[in-house]
């Protein structure tokens, strides 16, 4: 079996087949087949490996943020004036990528654990105890109804929260001129790089006076928060004494290819839960919530109750980047082989089909196993 | 040279090649072969296409998640009756996507900086002063062995915290009728789309009065905190005396060539940590962190510790939409039509070696350079 | 018509055609050819599908962290010795995925709202009134100049906070001995699979004795905290003075055709914000923040507030998991033939422009329409 295998082997190896042609002298089709190859042939330069980079392995970022406010307002309630700095106004405190900047707030001083009646809102009037069933859900009844107020009796933290009014104008409305500083730290695990948003052009003295504009300082992170309301398209009057919710993306758009001085952030802003970008949606307004700050008055426990409308930023981070791979270089190169493949069967269809002299052609292109062309019928 | 460039241009232009093919009638081959080839573009059509929208560009979901706790729970702890409200069971208080529901705790009041022995909890019983080494790695001893407990003193917050034995039921059973209420708003930054879970269906009256059910209320956005613990596979008195962690997950798979209506959330619930869907793997049972709320009584710093079992709930936002992109498109086909090349190497190869007159179409097929078949022996 | 729809169809069905080809036997074109075939072949087969799995179908997780920090320091300060436990120095204190440890800090104990002179640091002297506008930007001042300290007078938290000294060494030094727990479940969505960094060797008994190394406990999920500093490239006493950020990278890469216990995390520490991995950045140093303990004195609101140093870490899952799917293997295989396309058309390139008897094979290979070669003059 020995030197059949080496004339296979060696057939293998010193022939080798490629496929025969006719070439097609038929200016109609043949210009029709070239302007379809080329367009192919555009597309893939053009479109996929130009334009959309398709030589590029795509990494996305894991990303890390911290956030610090900065600011001081002076309140002025009924005569009793009052700073609030940064550690007051900010929750959580340690700097967050999701945070909220208090803009407005109902405070409930001196709240303790007692029996005291509802909040006359309107949608629990009782006139007599019978409508304060205790097993009530939702609430904790005593049973009894308060004729002064003609609510009943719950137990609670007491004096129970009065919210019917939201202070207007909003109470820390100077909140507008606090400033946040962004630092963000991303990571791209395949390609093994790390960059943070301090790029090269943002140096100490840089960040020590810049103030972040769209247009003359897109770099810089540090941002008014006023402009951040306003970016996101909400006027700031109304958001500081409602709340509301704003996302803040920072958008990574790195090719690695180039110098990584190039691989710079982007901010951009919008309003969250449906306003915004977006105005088909409609707004779900507001953004409050409640915390309490606890203390003990002569052994009693007490708490100030503190229904905190605010400014909610909610950082975002989408980091994709883009490096020279030889794996997505051939797929698109091999695929658009195939498409090429596609062009050479719409070339054969229309030669086949929607020229003259086709039947011509069809004889040329095609060999019949059942009447052998190749005998011929010699004398 | 000028006239031989447009020679060459002119034969590229007007000239086109198109493969020479052999018609082989021989039945068994071409039914195989069809039934191959028309496998492979079912396969294509059907699977990657239609199934699979291989025509889509896919972009991935950048979301925002607020939630707001709602309920009360009484408690009546040896007689004295206590309120709980959302600023007391909610860690933390500002509506993240991921917090804690107190339903079970023990409290250490009025701990203040002092020294005091450790808890006898029978692993660190000492005799004489000398069990109590001062250096002793994670505790701050004073070198005193206390007779009274057999314990050795330490520097700490005293008295000590006493947690050998969790209360059983939970303290805040009551809390399985918390209401949950998710905003969440997600963003495809490629398809420049916003979309928040409060969907057209999800209108004002129907959040005011809806209650989320797998069945028959899929998208309203408000969750019973017990419907959701066993939605996961817990069970709501186990969980709520020993704490666990819940997925809440989000999941949004958007097909954009649609009215953008059809794009809707989708809640899903699991336990975390080992628990739920995969029930081969061990659960890590309980949950529980500690907090201190600290106060100031007679000029001596003094806190309460708390040390809090409770439901932990991530809210985890899973976002995808596909649209329709001329890319991915041709890349389906391109790279189908590679297949298709396949096909006819598996046909070929049925053709060539499978097939009893295969030499007679090895002939048809091929032409061998060496000796040319095209010059028959005239006379 | 019928009939020749038949003949269509039956044409259709029992005739394939096969391209024809020429055996060209030339062994330097024919050697060239095969090396640059099977060249492609080994990279789809060896890189493609071996290496870079291109069968696989990919997911990215979805996960989860808990984290629980253990440890207890004493502090000694002017001979007040004082007990630090997880609930004084962890922020946020529920187990959250980004948290900070604190270990150095500046507490103004006894703040309350007055009026009082601004810290000398050196940049805001005055020495009349008129030195202290009261409109200024960002700090509230009441217009009078404190000839004592020479500076404004300003509303503020009374004491103002003295942070122009940074203990040194940090204060909670003794916090290198601090454990970090880390529980962290991952779900890949598309594959239904559930995953806990628990995995299997990691059982009770370990997890009570285990510390984490990067070679002799790569699983065990307990983490001294300098040991964390350390292997992120800080030195423990700068990081604990001045503060700063670490990414504690959880990365898990599944192949989920083997069994998934071999479904293990991967722990990876860096410095984020510009230290760390890529020193060619600057490290932003320090890292800190405020919060406030506010408590009630004789009805008077009072606040303890502190300056923070901390080591933040942040902690990011980074998940995917690779399963054989038909769809991408079939894309590979097709867009590798698509490239084995593209080698045919070298070889042809070689044969018919760099051989010396290029025009007999030309000849071989293409059959011009113009003088049909099929008719010989015969006499």
């Amino acid at each position: 079996m020995k030197p059949q295998i080496k004339i296979i082997l060696s057939n293998f190896f010193f022939e080798y087949e490629t496929p025969r042609q006719v070439l097609v002298r038929n200016k109609k089709v043949a210009v029709a087949c070239r302007i379809i190859q080329m367009g192919v042939l555009g597309y893939i330069i053009g479109w996929v490996f130009m334009y959309e980079k398709g030589y590029h392995a795509i990494d996305t970022a894991i990303g890390s943020v911290f956030t610090k406010m900065k600011g001081v307002s002076l309140t002025n309630i009924s005569g009793e004036e009052r700073i609030w700095d940064a550690a007051d106004f900010v929750f959580p405190e340690q700097g967050a990528s999701s945070f909220v900047v208090m803009t407005n707030y109902i405070a409930t001083v001196g709240q303790q654990q007692d029996k005291c009646p509802e909040l006359p809102d309107g949608k629990n009037k009782c006139t007599t105890d019978k409508d304060c069933d205790k097993g009530k859900y939702k609430r904790q009844m005593t049973g009894r109804c308060i004729s002064n107020t003609s609510t009943c009796e719950i137990y609670s933290w007491c004096p129970v929260e009065d919210d019917r009014q939201i202070p207007d104008p909003a109470i820390l409305l100077t909140s507008e001129n606090y400033t946040l500083f962004i630092k963000n730290s991303i990571t791209f695990p395949h390609f093994n790089v790390v960059r943070s948003n301090l790029v090269e052009s943002v140096n100490q003295s840089y960040i020590n006076t810049c103030l972040y504009h769209p247009k003359t300082d897109p770099l810089c992170p540090i941002f008014r928060l006023g402009d951040i309301v306003e970016l996101s398209g909400f006027s700031f009057s109304e958001i500081a004494r409602l709340g509301g919710a704003i996302g803040l993306l920072i958008d990574w758009d790195c090719n690695l290819d180039l110098s990584i001085r190039h691989c710079e952030p982007k901010y951009e802003f919008y309003g969250l839960y449906g306003t915004g970008r977006n105005d088909k949606e409609k707004p779900s307004l507001g953004y409050n919530f409640r915390y309490a700050k606890y203390y003990v008055e002569k052994g009693v426990e007490k708490r100030t109750l503190m229904k905190v409308f605010g400014v909610r930023i909610d950082i975002i981070v989408n980091g994709r980047a883009g490096k020279f791979d030889i794996i997505p270089t051939l797929t698109a190169i091999g695929s658009g082989v195939g498409i090429f493949g596609v062009a050479t069967v719409v070339c054969d269809l229309l030669l086949l089909h929607f020229v003259t002299k086709k039947d011509f052609y069809k004889n040329m292109k095609f060999k019949h196993t059942e009447i052998p062309e190749e005998t011929p019928a010699l004398p």
